[in-house]
Formats: C-alpha cells, structure tokens, sequence
C-alpha cells in the first residue's frame, strides 16, 4: 500500500535549506561532486580548514597521551557537569589569562563541542529574541549566518576592507547598528582574511561599540602567527566580551570536538541580565564533549612543549609565503595582504581577464573539473568573485595546488 | 560606571527555565543542595542512570582498545562528515540488523553526539512545525518534555498503567491524538519503568498508530535484560520509524557520547515528505561526534564479547531483583512490577502512611538531608507523589542506599 507523503504534515525542509546549504559544507560538497574521477592527478583540497590529515601538522603525542591516560583511568566514562570539568574549566581560564592583565576564573568557562556549539549556544540563547539583529563581517565565517538565521536571527553584514589589510569598516558599523543589534561578532585572528588585527584597531572598535551602545561583542580565536595578536577582552572594561575557542586550530584537532565560550563581564552586565544563568541552563539541555576529552585538558595544556606551536606556526608562515608569492604570479588573481594568521586567504578574481569563467562558484566548479583542485568560492563568505584559498596543507602539496590554479587561469586567460 | 542590566535587551531567561528546570539534572541539583555535609555517611545517588563509577559496570578493556587504536592513527583528528564517518554507519546497521527480518543500510544511520542529541534532531527539525504536538509516555524520559517545549512541540501525554505491569493506555492514545501529531515515542525497555513491551504489546500499539494516522513512531532503546525485547521496526512495515540509541548504556560509557538516529522508512513515507533531508541538513549546521570515537565504533562492536554483557545483564538482573525486595520490605512504598530491562524502577509513594512528608519532592529532600540518599521525584517523569529509583550501582551500596531508605520511613511513619 502506497500512503502519499503529502498526507504527513512534516515540517518543510526549505527552512533548513536556507541555513544549511550556505555552510562551507555545502559549497564544498557541490564543488567535489564536479571533480572529474578519470582524471589521473591527486584531488588537492584547499577548501576547508582542516590540516590533520597531513604528516607537517601531525597533533603533538603530549595531547594524544592526555586522552589516551584519561581514558585508561575509567574515571571518565560518566557524564560530565553541564558546564563542563571543573578542572579543564580551570585549566582554560590560567591558560587565557597567561601574561594578561585580565583574570578569568573556572566560573566564566563553559565548555562545548567545539567552537561550532559555543556560536549555536550564543546565537540561540543568548541573543536570540523578537526583532533582534547581529553584526558579522563580510567575508566571515559562514556558520554564524547559517546558526542566525536558524534562530531567527537579522544577519547584518559591516565590511572588512581588503584595501586597508582587512580593518573593520566602522562607518558601516554605525550605519547598521541600532537599538536591536544585540552583538558585534569580531574574527581574530581573521577567518577567512588571516588579518590580525592591531591594538589601535582593536581600541578604535571598542570606542565605537561604546558609544553605539551595543550590546555585547563576540570574539572567535583561532590561530595567529604574528606577534600583535591581543584577545578583545583585555581591552573590554565596559563592554561584555563572550570570547569562543577551542583546541581545534592549535592542537590542529578538530575532529576532538573540544571548544569553549568564555564569559568577560567586568561590570556584572551579562550576568544582572540573565545571559549567564541562560548559557548555564541551554548547555543543561544541550550534548556535551566528551567526558574522556575534557578530563584531558588539564595535562594538555600543560604538557605541551612551545616548539610544537612554534613549528606549526613556522610552517604556517611558509605556507602563506608560497601561498602570496604564487599567487602574485597569477595575473587573473590578487592577494590585497599577505596573511598574518588562521589558516586562509580571500583572493580577488579578476574576471575581466578571464574567459568563460562567469563567476567565482563558476571559477570553482571548472577547477575542480580539470585540475582537481577545490578552493571555496567567496560567495560562500558573502564575498562575490573572490576565492577563499586554504593554505594550511602540506607545503609540497600547496606548491602543486597553486601550479595547477595559475595553469588554469593561463589556459582560460582572455587573448589580447 | 554602573550600566544597568535592564537596559541590556537581551532575551530572558524564563523560557529556558521553563525548559531545563524540568531536566533530571535540575530536579538531582536541588537534592543534592540538601545534603547534610556534616553527615558522616557517604552519599549514595540512586537519583541518575551512570553506574560507569562502579567496579560491577566497568565498561570492556575492548572498547577502550578501539578507542585507543582510533586515537593513536592520528587518522582520525579531522572533521568528521556530518553523517557520521561511514564504517561506523555500517558496523551500526549490520549491528542493528543482528538476527532480525529488516535490513538497514548505512545511509539509515546518523550518528549523534549521545542519545540527546538524537532526541534535538527529532524534536527541532523533523517534527517541529506551527500546532504541531507530539505524544509522550508518562512516566517518562524528561529530556523529550524539555527538548520539546524548547521547539515549541505541545506535548500530550498518554499513560503507563502501573496496574498492568506498565502497558500503553491505548484508549488515551485514541483520545489524545488528532490530525496535529507527529509523533509517537515509545521507550522500549521502559525508561524509568524498567518494563519490556511484548510482541504483542508493540502489535497492538502499531495497529493503533496505523488506525489513527500518526505520522511517526519513535523507539528510544535502552538495555533490556529479558528476552522477549523486541525493537519496533521490525513490526513497522507502514508506518515510519525512528530509532534513537547509543552505547551509552549497553557498554556503560555515556560520556562517550556517541549516539544515533536510525530511520526506518519501508514505503519511502520520510525520504518523499522530506524529513531525510531535514535530518541530513540539520547535521549540517551541528556538532559531531568526537571523529575518533566514531571510527572506533567497528572495533568496539566487532570485539566486545558476549560475556561483557551477560555480566553486566547478570549485575543489573541482580540488583532489580534486590531492589524489588528490599521495597517489599517498606510499607509505605510500592513497586508495581518487577524490573524486566533499563536501570531504574518506578516506587510508589503512600503518603497516608507517612508524617511531616508533604509530597515526593519533600520525601526527596529530606531523604537527602538526613540519610545522604539520592533518588528522583516522580513529578520529574509527570508522575506525582511515586519515586525513580535507579538500581543500577554497586550492589553493595544498592543494599546499603535501601536500608536507609526502609530507616527513614520508619522514622517518618504515621504512628498508629
């Protein structure tokens, strides 16, 4: 017997398509079904953010023996406390406030499951309300517009100038901020730009975000290879900073699925406003880490030896050196600064250059179809006709990708 | 400068109160405030089903071996593919198909981070939409009630009758349900019950659902020690099913936290109406997994032997038959019906026979206060003035929380 699917009154997915279908997931999955499987060189990703799989950014052993003692102990197999162990709860706020004049405490770390939980935990709970707006940069990171919308969130988008090395628009932030904006969401360590951004930036910024009264200001960390990296909260006397990182990009383990939202509210705003008994209770309701990988945490940040960070970080600066110098030799291509952290550059596509290339997912799709090489387009970022280029992958490997780009861009150059 | 919270607009905490007070966890937090930390005698928690301290339910060197072998790779510190990785999609199917006519395939399987999360997917995407309402037992599992309202779901409740060894009163069913519901969940074996439906008992349930058009049937599977368990979609062949379950209970790891959806769907009812792609999609935007755990999954099922879980079935058969006996020994409670499966049982309260006990929350606070005896409310499940006791702990402190318990209502018992 055959019963109809429209008699069953499900929910539609055209909702979840809209908040789907623009993660970096989606574009990626469109672009790698267009690779060509007869073609006989290796798939080169330089789409996603993800280096572990490659020998130069093995995890150090310190942060696998941590797991491996954690779960040998058995003491670990229970659930966990909602907010997460108190020790590794420790152990993250005297590793955030290492040589900063701010002093976390245990109480202001929840842990989450990776710093993908910490942006739903933020964008659903705590700002989530009738009418209410966030600000994020364009290019960014898509997960916060896909979490937004999700949540019935107005995505309100203030640019990132490449011509200026990616500083914060900040006219474009008055212009869209009014009294329903409830956060300033800041990437720094820049996702995708890989700007980092200056004190005086970072000064300016919160001058601004003070006078326009806004509400709360989120900060994601990710990984910076130059020296002037100062986290938002140190800066932040008067206005509440929720800070969200994880282990993924540093101990170049994602997949441990272990991050964190950190609470900086020196004038109790956050907490006379219920924010914090709100992020308490959404993880009561809400999967954990697991309880094994968190007990971890303590002897992983204490057993890990510098020179792994600095080894990880040296290769990453030599990435982004091939990285820029190779694309300065693509003339169809423009890298406007040469990257100071994370793990990407946005790349500009001059399509007046090139032929039969419509735009950049159309640039994407053909490099994928004849070189095997997946880059995202910028589209995914808010970007249009721009590439966001990973180069976080084995250096040897790079060198190959980036080949097989300025070969492609030569053959579909417009005659002169 | 002080700011005020109540110019902060952000959103209240009322409606996540309303939500996660209702949490096993939240009605376990109050308890455990009221315990007399003067009181020389150690704490016992019959309130919470994680015996994964207790030597009787430590879980097999086996499946830490998987995990550790995961691990030590360092194949496996990547993303994962939001479905779950697909050897462990497999190993779950083929696990899941053990000796039964219905055949999954990996694509059926949708790995989650523990059973909770399986319950979100269900309750937030595939379910919820505007009037929708969803039928849930009582007593029950809280988590759905608080997953539920957090989604807007209306819950409707449909009994368990203590007076029938804790059959589904299927006249309620009938009466509750209308052309608004989406859902039937059934606990199978009985969460908090510890009851095992029958064949038969599932077969009239299926011919109910199938009369009134419900549009699907949700299984949460939890550890049975009789034999007679038998999972619903081997009966479903018109109506949609899906399971939730995990390896929390069956190898006592829920901090593990791997779990997963499994979608039974005969005449294509859930791929045609969309509700695949729901799920597909809603993984999209939400956290996984631990990507190890994941690929550690074919190995913990390949090389756990059978003796690990007729021990562990031994332990738990021994002490639901220790716990029937010792409440047999208490007048003022009464057990309904020996314990066939999970790791709790339901007690009833005879407030009539008791003094100063206002109502099962009091008992439950001043059991705490005076014996350092945990054990849940039975309004934390819908069911006032009966008690949850879980007798899934060492049988040692099993017989030693019992005897408290007996001492206390003889305390407190009406003088006659």
């Amino acid at each position: 017997m055959e019963i109809e699917a429209k008699r069953w009154g499900f929910r539609g997915k055209q909702e979840l398509n809209a908040a789907s279908a623009s993660t970096v997931r989606g574009y990626l999955n469109q672009i790698i079904a267009r690779i060509n499987k007869d073609n006989s060189s290796s798939v080169i990703r330089l789409g996603h953010g993800d280096p572990s799989h490659f020998p130069s950014f093995k995890t150090t052993p310190a942060a696998e023996d941590a797991i491996v003692d954690a779960l040998r102990s058995a003491k670990h197999n229970c659930y966990a406390p909602s907010a997460g162990v108190l020790p590794a709860r420790r152990a993250i706020a005297d590793y955030l406030n290492r040589d900063l004049p701010c002093k976390l405490s245990p109480d202001d770390v929840y842990l989450t499951s990776g710093c993908n939980q910490a942006i739903e935990v933020a964008a659903r709970n705590v700002l989530s309300r009738p009418g209410a707006n966030i600000l994020l940069p364009r290019p960014g990171f898509p997960y916060y517009e896909s979490c937004s919308a999700y949540n019935h969130l107005e995505v309100r988008h203030y640019d990132l100038l490449p011509e200026k090395g990616w500083e914060v628009d900040l006219d474009a932030v008055e212009t869209i901020a009014d009294e329903n904006t409830v956060a300033l969401v800041i990437i720094n360590p820049g996702n995708p730009c890989g700007n980092v951004f200056s004190y005086e930036q970072l000064h300016k910024m919160l001058i601004s975000i003070f006078l326009l009264n806004l509400r709360l200001q989120r900060q994601q960390e990710s990984l910076g290879f130059c020296t002037r990296y100062v986290p938002m909260r140190v800066l932040g006397s008067t206005v509440p900073v929720l800070t969200l990182g994880s282990i993924s990009k540093r101990w170049i383990v994602p997949g441990w699925r272990l991050g964190w939202i950190v609470t900086s509210d020196p004038n109790s705003i956050l907490k006379k406003s219920g924010v914090i008994d709100s992020i308490a209770e959404f993880l009561n309701v809400s999967s954990d880490p697991a309880t094994f990988i968190q007990a971890a945490i303590p002897q992983i940040l204490e057993n890990t030896k510098e020179d792994f960070f600095s080894k990880i970080i040296s290769t990453l600066r030599k990435c982004a050196d091939i990285c820029y110098n190779r694309i300065e030799e693509i003339p169809s291509l423009t890298c406007p600064k040469k990257p100071e952290g994370s793990m990407s550059v946005m790349v500009k596509l001059n399509l007046s250059m090139l032929e039969d290339i419509n735009d950049d997912m159309d640039f994407c799709l053909k490099l994928a179809e004849e070189e095997s090489v997946v880059v995202l387009p910028g589209m995914a970022m808010g970007l249009k006709n721009w590439l966001r280029i990973t180069f976080a992958i084995e250096p040897s490997l790079l060198q190959e990708g980036l080949g097989r780009i300025k070969g492609f861009c030569q053959r579909h150059a417009k005659k002169q």
